[in-house]
């Protein structure tokens, strides 16, 4: 048994989650993104550094045998910090990094709840204007069309940290109440009226009102508009109940969600100019978003999204007489070069081994009888039954197989078929 | 800082490691394997339930918060054994299986030894027939050869781990002197003949013949054959040397190596029938093989090869007036669709743009200026110089850098430019 929270990725397992990984880093790379990646394991004092002593109840860490205090990473974000600080003059800005780390936490095991999982990290760096934060969203969005999810699917939560900064400024909360102010509105939408209202105290109505009504920000304004110059519009909505409770935060936040409300947030993030100045000395604004494999699993299963798989297995070489085999394995040899090809170990039955190419999902088989001592192989399309003879010469077997690809990819995109030019 | 022997992956490092990465699983699917995985934290005695206690000293191992024994996985079998036997019912065999896990080895620090790295390991489970160790032995050949490596720059090193068995029973090794033999056998390469023949004692020189001249083996006839069916007997050596030094090898086992003889093996592997019976008590044959990043990393970069990397950015759009940037971000949006496209989240002169397209490996300009309002935009290939006015309506852009990525496509295979049939 793996332990507790973990997870196994028996392989169907696993082509989802490659399948997940492949969108992830299609959309990063068209947005101009490049990937890094640091260890799992890290020095403790990387994470205690920017989160205080209380994270190490939800960590993996322990005392490696040169007595170095270790964690298993718990995010990404302090390796980002890291990395970037130490060689960030070899760099041009505005940096735009990603990476696919898997996480770990120690939580309290409760219905199913993992502890470890993998995240998608985007990260711009070096741009305090808002046009990097357009792009952050606009890349969280179109991340999430990829799969093939609407604006009926999820919606953008947006809202302004520092709007709420402000507010706290002008109303003179003190330092030591800010963190529980945060907390309330952060709850507000998961709490009763009342409870929020004890929590709030005498700024409870103002703060409602701006729950309710909204409130001005220049900040969201120029993000929606460079959102509608992007046709996205319809994807995001104000929100300012959302604030992240993380302290870090200093500009426009995000958080995404199911429409349907099911689900737990799918990707969050925002600006979180101080950071890189708090944990490394480097003064550099950025901005990011996290979104996890677990929940976007989940809202894909349920929408029986079937995942892009990598390259099924095409064609199974049937050896109808062993007493060719020598000359199979020559053949799957040269057409392996291009093809995925799979075949029997054994010797078997020409039934067992056609029943064996479609559990192995090929499409194709290529059978191998006395014929090949004249250079002619049978091939028989699984699907249709069509079987035809085909000639080894001159990369003959190729060729058909490459057109009998491009006709079944044409089928499966609902384009008619086409008359080959001899025909 | 990284802690000691953990690597950091900046773009450059991250985009050759994945390129790694990418061509084991091209390789692997080809040749019909399919992709599992397991958590990189496992129960401490799923590892020394294989490799005695003595492992202990050489893991990252602790307690976790719920007071179990774990570690990092030091290699990968006994978690694939743990996944084979759980459910081995509900897959046909035989399997063929692999993985690309992040190892962890608690090593004695020495010039820039690593204390983790990256295996590809392939493993097929259930076919006892030489068949098998010949398409895994093919394998591990092909995917050397998929990085552009050739007979005359490595060579698999085969031996027969049954046929020393054999001759430890012939002359009586008793169990207790059967490890030494089989070290003193391994070592022998390394070693002076003198040193060598005080191990073996009296079988010293029975030992030095078979060494020197070989040795009979119907295994190794069988599997020499079938690699030569499929054209691959120049990449193989018979080394009787070769015994891998772990325990639990039953028959046909090898290493590659550079043929320089300047790096450590390449890879590795062998049968191993017994291990599932002994792990999980599931009587299945199995073979495989393990296949270090580092090792192979080294090799690829002496011999100058550049990794395939994921697509390039390939336009930058260059927004000359900035009157008109929410069209251009429109543009934007409906290109990223295919392409990967940059631009300067800040207004900049022209000249800049042009330099930043540059940095950022861009190979064609797209430039908006107020020729958009009439539906065209100037479109510069970064490496010719030349520049075309396009227009956007009905997705002629779109098709335009299509025609122009084709003809560079066809410049870097080395082929001759196409007159485009229109003109």
């Amino acid at each position: 048994m793996a332990l507790p929270g973990f997870r196994d990725f028996y392989p169907d397992d696993c082509a989802f989650r490659n399948a997940l990984f492949a969108k992830w880093r299609e959309v990063a790379h068209r947005y101009g993104f490049v990937e890094y990646d640091g260890p799992p394991l890290e020095p403790l004092d990387l994470f205690t550094k920017k989160s205080g002593q209380e994270i190490v109840t939800q960590l993996y860490n322990f005392k490696d045998k040169g007595d170095r205090e270790v964690a298993l990473r718990p995010e990404m974000t302090p390796t980002l910090a890291r990395l970037v600080t130490a060689r960030h003059k070899d760099f041009k800005k505005p940096l735009k990094w990603f990476s696919i780390p898997q996480v770990f936490r120690y939580e309290r095991q409760q219905r199913g709840r993992l502890r470890e999982h993998y995240q998608f990290n985007c990260d711009i760096i070096g741009e305090a204007g808002l046009e990097a934060d357009i792009e952050l969203i606009a890349l969280v969005i179109d991340t999430l069309r990829a799969f093939g999810l609407t604006e009926k699917d999820f919606v953008v939560r947006l809202s302004d940290r520092q709007f709420w900064t402000d507010f706290m400024n002008a109303h003179g909360v003190p330092e030591d109440q800010r963190y529980a102010f945060i907390q309330a509105v952060d709850k507000s939408e998961r709490e009763t009226r009342e409870k929020t209202a004890e929590k709030l105290g005498p700024l409870a109505e103002e703060v409602f009102t701006v729950l309710e009504k909204g409130a001005a920000s220049e900040r969201l304004d120029t993000v929606e508009t460079g959102l509608r110059h992007r046709g996205l519009q319809d994807y995001v909505k104000r929100d300012f109940t959302v604030v992240r409770g993380l302290a870090y935060y200093t500009g426009v936040v995000f958080e995404v969600f199911d429409r349907s409300g099911e689900f737990r947030a799918i990707a969050g993030g925002g600006r979180y100019d101080a950071l890189l100045k708090n944990l490394g000395d480097v003064d550099l604004p950025a901005l990011g978003f996290g979104m996890g494999d677990v929940v976007l699993g989940e809202i894909l299963k349920a929408k029986q999204w079937s995942p892009w798989k990598f390259p099924h297995l095409k064609a199974f070489l049937l050896i109808a007489d062993e007493q060719f085999r020598p000359q199979a394995m020559r053949l799957l040899q040269e057409l392996r070069y291009i093809y995925a090809i799979d075949y029997s170990f054994q010797p078997a039955k020409v039934g067992k081994q056609f029943q064996l190419a479609e559990e192995r999902g090929c499409t194709v088989a290529i059978i191998i009888d006395q014929q090949i001592e004249s250079g002619v192989v049978e091939v028989k399309d699984l699907a249709t039954r069509a079987q035809s003879k085909v000639s080894l010469a001159e990369g003959g077997l190729a060729l058909f197989l490459q057109e009998l690809e491009a006709k079944n990819q044409r089928k499966q995109c609902g384009l008619p078929e086409e008359e080959s030019p001899s025909s």
